[in-house]
């Protein structure tokens, strides 16, 4: 069984949009995983199809209806599949890399994607789920959120990444942000490749970068690395 | 003078894409933001249209040259040009909502997308590029981040959400998470809508729901409001 993953959506037609292009949809076309998405106003029930009405207790904006979502839950994911269901939403648990892979080593995921709307906290609680932020920022909806994480899984399936295209991993792999990189030509605007790098010397190399990248971490991300110990 | 925004990208087909779609679509056919995308390609000069070269120091994967990118930056973003100039990477700065606001209010944005590549650091300290990044986990590429980031900032430009829409903000603007909502049915199987967000009672309400957010947050993000008192 391949990677399978379900989208819950007002707009499927985003689908598969930048998932469907290079290595991804490389991936998909290779049967490496599967998309498939689910147009929520097809489980309305009135004619004007709507999925939405007013909080309780007032406030401004629409909160997506729970009986209408559980039904397109239930309808791509019935009892006994065992793929997580996440919502993509700011209030979620922050997404990061050991997550990602995680996820990647699983079955699929089924995601909830909602569009300037909050979503009823019951429906939340008897679907189990699970509330994810790709960051500290808001967005128009959730469907470019669920490309991200999407995006960040499907690459570490296997098969769908070259081993020239794999490198990238290590950033997170070992808590670190990644050490400056450098390529031809050897001179640009005056300035030259740092030595060490064209030196040969393996060792001194491996130890440059891993400075770099300390120092990189301790200026930018110090909360990447916990308190200082000075 | 609308908001201008750059991307310079291998994959320009993927542009507009979800950008196009929704509120943020409405708001670039009514002027309110423009976005052009260029091809790194259309910089190179030979006959493969090669953008990148092997790292220097050896490892795996390859690293966008510096002489190319820079031409294509020159090219959408010359001398005088006031715009800020971001590079879509797990190494940069978190984005957040108060980085978001700060671009909302400014003329635009050049993004630089890369794609499994690193970047040559010589080009991003000669071109000033500042690394942004939406969260911690790798993607394939700098393409849907740059969304990300793109339709964060539109949202908020003047005329693009309409009031019915704009409620979503509040997530943080008060360094809370959003407190649960609830909508009609009264009951969805057999769970009825918290009593107090149907008593009439405001005082009340607003005093629950910021009780709620308050004990959301500090259970799912306490980084937001740091180190507990007790």
């Amino acid at each position: 069984m391949s990677f399978s993953a379900d989208v819950i959506t007002l707009f499927p037609d985003l689908f598969p949009g930048p998932l469907g292009a290079s290595v991804l949809g490389r991936g998909m076309q290779d049967g490496r995983w599967h998309l498939s998405t689910t147009q929520l106003r097809d489980f309305a029930e009135d004619k004007h199809r709507s999925v939405d009405d007013t909080p309780s207790g007032g406030g401004a904006g629409m909160v997506l209806r729970p009986d209408i979502l559980a039904k397109a839950i239930d309808h791509v994911s019935p009892q006994g599949d065992t793929r997580p269901r996440l919502v993509m939403s700011p209030r979620g648990v922050p997404l990061d890399q050991a997550r990602v892979r995680r996820l990647a080593a699983g079955p699929g995921v089924v995601i909830v994607c909602g569009r300037f709307e909050g979503i009823d906290q019951r429906v939340i609680d008897a679907r189990g789920l699970e509330e994810v932020s790709i960051g500290d920022y808001v967005l128009a909806g959730g469907e470019v959120a669920a490309m991200v994480l999407l995006e960040a899984v499907v690459r570490l399936l296997p098969g769908v990444l070259g081993t020239a295209e794999s490198h990238a991993e290590e950033s997170f792999e070992d808590g670190l942000l990644e050490y400056p990189q450098y390529t031809r030509p050897q001179a640009f605007e005056g300035h030259a490749i740092p030595a060490v790098l064209t030196s040969g010397d393996h060792a001194r190399i491996a130890r440059w970068r891993r400075a770099e990248a300390e120092a990189l971490t301790r200026k930018r991300r110090p909360d990447l690395i916990g308190p200082s110990q000075d």
